[in-house]
């Protein structure tokens, strides 16, 4: 497959995920939209006339006038992107993956099986080899990858490089998160503002769950659980975008506060090595500041693919204090399902 | 002391605490406002003219032609109220201990001397004998009582009725406290409108000392420490009132999550037994809608006085966690500190 | 009718609205709610079971455990109040009035049908007087009084005094309107969040043109225009309950800014005369500082009743210019409606 | 002088406007910061130190070690903005001028001067003249030229066109204004979470005096007015930045819809003739979207220099009513100088 010629198809392309794979793929180095799909509503409308487009930066020229073709797997595509809500992508990524595609999955559907990757690229990028046995049990020509969710993915970014050099044995997490992570419509007005809502559902599970998938290991048959525990409280507040999570660790092997801070700033990975077009030159950036990182000031770093990390202090009941902050719309969903692509095709798998 | 002759000042009443104060005390069956203080400038104006008023209620009627007065100890009062900020209190609120004023302070200045009682009335209400100590060794005729500040008075109602059936061994918290609690101006609204500040100066070390002096134990010479680890992350949130906290406790004596919500639930303490008039009929209000307690809703529950908590589950690290939600210039300020002068009073104290 | 005896039902219960009719209702001293009527998907179902409340007071210990019935004409009540979105109103609306009920109704359906009241008590109680016609030219053995839209009906109070004393001859308006008058879910909070919205749909509409017909004239036969002009601009601001309205007005006669600020608070209707018992004691409270009214503080004024003005100022276009306030949702729904039904009750057309 | 050797200077360089004017200044293709003047209290530390960084883009890498120095008339720059409060500007802009400086000020003390131009570079460039008038008057050797207030620059921007084709003769202006016009801290979030404040401090009067100054005619001598009514009503809304404004206006020559919007549209002034470095490409851009430009998606359109305008639809009182949105810190204050001075700098005035 020549880089020139990777085509892709996002599906639920109308939604406020969806859209965030349209807005980054625009200009693509090596990707480009070749369908955009939705369900039948929208089918044979323009996607400038399907779309009611939610986000900052305008909808890219290039996609004003395509057709919204319906999510089918006939689409004219060597790559698929789900931008699916759960139960609908129980519904059809199996079919994509069936018919061939390789399908990179945003949502939560097949994220919990045993031969689906959910992959973040610099923490397990090896997980990915597990689409050959999905192939085999399944019987598919194609596969489902699946990205985190979003306060799991700059959570497990930042937990990565703690538990490779000292070994995790417990994590406490709080989040405040952002209304954008319920999409759209999604969290009304009358509920957040000037409020916080102590509830998302079932975000805590996941956050407990998908961590110790993502960093356990793969042996090229199953999964590991990383076996360590995970305690989170989820909570929404009224802010527009980026989920703000203070985290609490107990360490294996005790280290000092430089120790952490270095192995959080020197962490690289798989994508930096091989210079992805999406992946940032810093995964987990780290801050000084008594008072950073905040979603006003520090939301945009590395373009919204990093996880950026403060206020590293002692933890009187764990051994660390930290607070963490990331995109919850790029790097936590459109971004890290497209930076799997980027590694798969880098890979040679696609 | 006749219970309609408790004149009472306010010193540092024009500030957002002091006007709480004046808006609690207006109409109270035993206090009786006969002086508001304030700094130089303000001095010689009616209260109407010397305060800008940033409650939702109106101005009382009884104090809007007051003469603001000077914060000296001359002031034609039983008991002074304090609403100082820490460093004006730490000079003046011992000039009116030392001349004899019983002295009930929301500042921060004395609340961590030894010879200090830091009261919740519905905690500690026997640390209020301390001020015995404290006239002999400081050679005053009057005293000082503090309360303690507005994110640890609601944590620490919540643990008392805890500590007491199963005794604390570890408590995680993290705050998302309201503007209010910064005072006025406080927190501008550029640093603020659509933004997570995951920081608040001293609060945390605040959260992490206060309660284990309150809920310690008083022999009559000194307190000893409840002696537990507590571990906090403070951090502002675009509400205006009410002060959001999620809580992991760890016990001693296991229990299952009905005797922890029952101790809750049953919790009371000498107010409610003394029927203080601004005493809460439950310090501690339990929900079990799964996505309360939220400021929005809950936050004048009891008018204001109680904790109420919610969200009870076994967490995976420490044994329970909860969420609770108190109001931060109500319970955690100006009402905190007028129930313990209205316990000194029941006691004789006064 | 005994007034003890006035059964009420409401329409279209478990929306927003309609919470508001049920928490203004509830220990209402003439009327008892009596049927509580919503889509058949809430049929079956307590209320408590059926509706999101929304409100910030609990919802009244009274409904809790009432059955929802169906939205047909055979419910048990001698007055309905309907809280039906407008599509739904048009087409349930005439069954019940054909039925025999009293309609008294918040929805827009109706409100410019020529033999339709669109009343406010205290500027147009007359104008029920409209009833009859429409009995008549309908055949209905009931009817229907519709209030006016939520920014209109503040508006207009405080249109209607200086139209008496001065007559109007154009009037400028820009709203910023609060997100509950949208209803629930309503204004996602994405689109709201720190952000101005300079459209909502249809709004500029009613404000140009049902104050017209509503301090019309009847003449026993059809309301005559008002026959002024009105400008309107529409905006949606994050806040959550209160209209802020911006006006200028050019007067027939020529007034001074005294007799401006006299006419508005001095101007009484027929509810203040007949003590009904939704009425304020003063429809529109005149402010005197400098920047008032603001929905933080003035919005309960009255009990969220009236129609709060200030800043009255000479205008170098128009005569002069003031801003108002009003509680969108009490005032400018529900409440409205209720004090219509009050008002038909006290004159025996109920 | 050689472009690249302009040199210059920002006095208040540590507040909120001048933070915007450094960060406009970084990589300026002619202009090159070469001093940060402040206070005393921020004298001999680095920009860094001094500052209270409150933008969201990183400060440059370029200031950052730079020295703040005293505002005094000394200072190493062949130009020097103005970011001081008016009282400051009062006092010591005139001693820049006086010792030989080009001042380019954002402040109000000098706008309404006889001899001082109040200049929007598309709108009066021919004003900038004036200071050779100036500089003969005061007998100094340098001279002061002003920009416009914020919400005042975008309304005259939208005006100009219009005024030139059919001649203005009443224009009504309500503001919705964002926190960030009052600088830092400025607004306290308490009074402005959730809330409108339908009054700013001399702002009405801004908005109904500086447009007739600007778009009247110089003659060499004085500027004759404009000759125009302007109403203005101005509120405060929850938005960080971006004032939205809703305008209607009266014309003195008819003309159809397409006209008006054809006037806008096509609008180009010296800047774009020139192709000044900072100037946008359409001063004014229209919108025809239903619900448009929002604060939201609009605020960046052009780099934050223009003007944009929806809406634009028939007035019931005057003729013609629009929105229109503006970014407020930059086109509406350090944008809008640093064009005056790239202005004054192809101009060959410094």
């Amino acid at each position: 497959m020549k880089e020139d010629t990777v085509k892709v198809a996002v599906i639920g392309a109308t939604g406020a995920v969806g859209q965030r794979f349209v807005q980054l793929l625009a200009n693509h180095p090596w990707f480009r939209i070749s369908a955009l799909a939705a369900s039948e509503r929208s089918t044979g409308k323009t996607y400038t006339e399907a779309c009611n487009w939610v986000l900052e930066t305008p909808m890219p020229e290039e996609v004003r006038g395509m057709p919204v073709v319906p999510a089918e797997p006939n689409v004219d595509a060597d790559v698929v992107f789900s931008a699916l809500p759960a139960e609908l992508a129980r519904e059809l990524e199996p079919k994509f993956a069936g018919a061939g595609y390789p399908v990179f999955s945003n949502a939560s559907a097949f994220r919990y099986e045993k031969d689906v990757p959910l992959v973040i690229t610099e923490v397990n990028p090896d997980h990915m080899q597990m689409v050959e046995l999905q192939k085999r049990s399944r019987g598919w020509k194609g596969f489902i990858v699946t990205n985190a969710n979003c306060s799991t993915t700059h959570l497990t970014l930042a937990l990565k490089p703690l538990h490779d050099a000292f070994g995790l044995d417990a994590v406490f997490v709080a989040t405040m998160q952002a209304v954008s992570g319920a999409g759209y419509p999604g969290v009304p007005s009358m509920d957040i503002l000037g409020n916080v809502i102590p509830y998302i559902g079932k975000e805590e599970w996941k956050l407990e769950t998908e961590p110790l998938k993502i960093l356990g290991s793969f042996d090229g048959e199953r999964v590991r659980s990383a076996g360590f525990s995970i305690s989170a409280h989820a909570n929404r507040v009224p802010v527009k975008d980026g989920h703000t999570e203070v985290v609490s660790v107990r360490l294996k092997t005790k280290a000092s506060p430089k120790e952490i801070e270095r192995a959080l700033r020197e962490f690289k990975g798989e994508p930096q090595a091989l210079g992805l077009p999406s992946a940032p030159s810093r995964p987990v950036v780290v801050m000084g500041e008594p008072d950073r990182p905040q979603p006003r000031f520090d939301l945009m770093v590395e373009n919204g693919m990093a996880t950026v990390v403060g206020r590293i202090r002692e933890c009187p009941i764990l051994d660390y204090k930290f607070v963490l902050l990331g995109h919850n719309t790029i790097r936590g969903a459109a971004g890290g399902s497209i930076l799997n692509a980027e590694l798969a095709f880098a890979k040679g798998l696609l």
